[in-house]
């Protein structure tokens, strides 16, 4: 962001449920936001809420909250507060944001929307029933190189789309004493009401695909999209070798594109109006200025990392505010994802393909 | 292999049908072999059989085959043929194959083995009644990064297997005159009659992992393994941008590979025993004199290509044939891979899982 | 940085000169790094100065400063000010470093140190004559995956040295307009006095050479170093396709290594001590909490950017300022890469080998 | 290579001095390269000459040689060779090239020419005064991803050349045992006659960068080409970890493009003309049937090899043969790689530039 004068922002209280890795990747992002892009409001961090007194006081000192809570509700009613951010496990997300939505706050809530649709769906009809402002932290969303390659499908560059699988891939959790069993993986996992391989990896394979590609129809791992296209997905914690590899790839008529988390900043493409003898993928470094969001960041071949993900959606979300606009994904979007989880947990148990309900 | 004096080699009579692109890979082959790898037999082409006289004259003098045939009937019962390869469209493989094993001649045969997993048993019962050296030419077996692999799993580097995946992508029937249909690409290709895709591309697929990781007990695109592991295929024509990317990753407990036949001479290797900093992928270039096949070319660093597997899987079967003993894939070999592409297809018409027989 | 209770911090006051690309990346590291590294001492925006009263007037509100100054002079006697950090061009390092140093304030510099080294030796002269802390933002040193390279060498991993190579290729120069001519392009820049691409790009070369591999004793782009290896060294703005691509290779008697700053959380690495048959290079993803700073960040496979490289350098200056001690690359550490530069262009001159003084 | 009625090929009568490493590529391409490629010739193998009666007698047999001999000097005036083919040492290659030349045989040399450019100005003269067919076997001119380079740079579609690099890295001769000294390693070589890394591997490097960006007038490892461009070169058996990694990187003002032989399929091509957002380089599997060679051999996406190299050579001056034309290298280019060689050792000694003379 250029040096000129800077227009007077706007506050935006924040209070903040949870201090985990996601409550220090959120704070971060309120902090950092303001200050790289051109927006209108300034999040105040107001208050931090979360049961352990002391670990809360030393997070709150750290990333400089102006206050601590201990219980939720307290947070949610405080007249000081706009804005609840949700990044606290799982099972409290629907709770939560109901009560948030009730009290007539702005509600962000950490991924998976709900533990399953049900809960998602509850979540949805809160928000939308009072109109606030929503949003779900899918923050892969906001990888430059995937907002290209949002941009490319967006310009019909690839004509019909063929083909979409996507993987994420870690070995975190492989030890002799967890129970793999000949049951095989995924079934540990949708053994766990809601989380699992399922809502924590596969969730962001699916919220990027639908984003990307449309609506899913029907599932068995193997999926169909409503464009017509079939497409694999693999989500694993058992896969030795690999951290956090998040891959995508889309095959279409005219052109294919691929991408990884591990190598963000790249997008390979492939154009097939390349002439033909140098038709090729093209290793495309996403750093230029005028790539997405990059401006606001150093200059061509200087990267950025995991966190911005979430400063460009803190940095959207404030934009949107200031014109009255929505962010995505909203929680409608989030339920859209569940729905999908959910009939790939029941697809595990059945055996058969199972359709998806739209969202 | 060195200059010392070459021992005297025993002939072995060949006679093939077929002159299309397999009958110059397996022509290439039986020249190669011999003058490369220090084998008892030398194959002498005897005689090429094919229906258009001109053409198949023109290939005979090209490779230096001493005859033609137009009928295949004629050439299964020569005196002067010890060995009929079948590189013929694969609606003919199963006639011919038991002609000629009833006329007690060995029997090589292009793959898939039938169209069929029928056609393919009947084929298997004349070659065993027979007793005839069989092999069916699933030739990326014998790529050295490959034979290595298998090498490494036999040596039980990898633990327990959790995973196996494995692709083979091509964009070459990707026209706006072919019927792709909002049906799904692998309908098309199960409509045609053990051909298309299926048997084309994914029995490649298929051959290599059952090698690799042993017998599959079910499948529906994804599928499981006998060992408990869980895989996921995909075979397509569709995939704009790539060639011939058959593509395979194995993940075990304690290691890791991945292969793809467009960087054929890497093996990309984790080592779980990595010391803990250091952990990550080890990209070996396999052309060093220790590694499969490798001593018999050329100096390291220096590589092989595509017809290199013929070269390899001929020399194979005349050191077996020298010893008594039979070179893998036999006719038995490929009977398992179409059970299970005979359940892949069936799998794609009952939106189900589906058993895989035991070959 | 773990959430329990926060050690009070001490106050840093800096005063910082320059509000440009390097202004920007040293405030967002004073910022940063208390919050994400435990350090004893936190960074207080004092003051920015430049000669724009309207656009450092919008820095300062941007980043937080608490006043602003137009005159650097009145900035290096200011009795709240700890640190002078110079962030502004080249031509002005010398006389500001020299001035605060006697006005007893600790001073950090951008790179290169000095326009030439005379300059740069009185810059050291000074520095060490008032006894203060000062740095040079040799910034790369700080990239995780070189760090842990740096460790890797001081644990005598790859035996005697035989070659380095490093790269700083970009091309955001070629311009028709420009005057290229037939007389070389490192000429045009040897004729700006101190800067150009030997004092931009190649001082990052030879400052982590030296850092990495000793100081090197004599140079004509193929250089001598002290421990007997050659290297070559490239640094142009005429490269084509290449946005900053800063490269390295070290190739030693047991191991070799590699990295490059488009894919910066990656070391290549060779160890000559792998079993014959799997001898590779392991691409290492340096992303896990036992690697350099990583686990003040994220979790393994996310990454960061650019700017943390500085956030490091910040974080480190503050723990040896706790610890009475030095955070290198010193202002003398910086006169050496100043001397090589010099004997650079020296050579571009005479054309022959040039000796380099030892620093 | 089609089926239709194979033109009836003229005999070309070869004897083959050497039965090594290069005896084995030479013997292969006389071979494969009739069946492969549409000539007119047929290599016929009359003779191959070594000292070991023995070893050339297996060598012989393994290969089809019709005769053997053991002094080449009854092998160059034998009335039934049209061809003196040269594979033995560098110091035998002088004497026997003029007297094949003398005796009015067609003369192939391996590489480098001569061990001097004195001796390799001394072959130049007796082939051209003889007027025959001559050429060295540079083989890496032909790999299919290189000669698409060279059409690349014909058209101009690089414009202005800026730089171009080019490396041999192997790493086999690293051991305790050889006197590497801080003498420096390209020393060691320069002190063996002719031979050592200069003329084995930095030679390749020369001939292809005459071939594609014509001649050098000055050198002293950074080396300038009369168009205007610098160079880096770099050959050495020291570096730890690879094993024959030629590499080599052209940066023009609208396009670049780099290739390594570890990945020979490879070009790597960056388009200053590609719109802005997608500017990135391209990776161009070069297997199409439009690539240089490639519809002689299989179907896109599959590989040839290093020995291929060699095929496509013979192929080449088969073609040139028939049509009384002379396929390049000729010894006057084998002459200009000399010439090149001979200032990099006298550098080497002087320390300073040397001018390059014109071949």
């Amino acid at each position: 962001m250029s040096n000129k004068a800077v227009s007077k922002k706007k506050d935006l209280n924040v209070g903040i449920v949870g201090y985990g890795f996601m409550g220090r990747t959120h704070s971060n992002a309120y902090l950092q936001a303001p200050r790289f892009f051109d927006v209108a409001y300034r999040p105040v961090l107001k208050a931090v809420c979360a049961r352990n007194a002391d670990r809360v006081k030393g997070f709150a000192e750290n990333w400089g909250y102006q206050s601590v809570e201990t219980d939720w509700r307290a947070l949610v009613t405080r007249k000081d507060i706009d804005l609840i951010d949700i990044a606290s496990p799982n099972d409290t997300h629907a709770e939560i944001a109901i009560a948030a939505a009730k009290a007539g706050k702005m509600v962000l809530c950490e991924k998976p929307l709900g533990r399953t649709a049900e809960e998602a769906k509850a979540m949805v009809d809160a928000v939308e029933k009072a109109r606030v402002p929503n949003m779900v932290w899918y923050n892969y969303r906001r990888v430059p190189a995937v907002v290209l390659l949002k941009k490319l499908l967006d310009e019909d560059r690839f004509g019909r789309i063929f083909h979409y699988r996507s993987q994420f891939l870690q070995d975190w959790t492989i030890s002799q004493d967890l129970p793999q069993g000949g049951e095989g993986l995924w079934r540990l996992d949708s053994a766990v009401a809601g989380s699992g391989v399922t809502g924590d990896l596969l969730a962001h394979n699916i919220d990027m695909a639908l984003w990307l590609n449309g609506p899913i129809t029907e599932i068995a791992f193997l999926c169909r999209f409503q464009n017509g296209s079939l497409a694999l997905f693999e989500a694993t914690r058992h896969a030795r070798g690999h951290k956090a590899l998040f891959t995508l790839e889309i095959n279409g008529e005219r052109a294919s594109a691929a991408w990884d988390l591990h190598d963000l900043h790249r997008l390979n493409y492939f154009d097939h109006r390349d002439e033909g003898q140098l038709r090729g993928w093209k290793s495309v470094h996403i750093t230029d200025g005028d790539h997405p969001y990059m401006k606001n960041w150093w200059v061509p071949g200087l990267q950025i990392g995991y966190e911005h993900t979430f400063i460009h959606q803190v940095a959207d979300f404030l934009v949107a505010l200031d014109g009255n606009r929505t962010a995505a994904p909203t929680f409608r979007d989030g339920l859209a994802t569940d729905y999908v989880t959910d009939a790939v947990l029941k697809s595990a148990k059945t055996k058969k393909w199972e359709a998806v309900p739209v969202a």
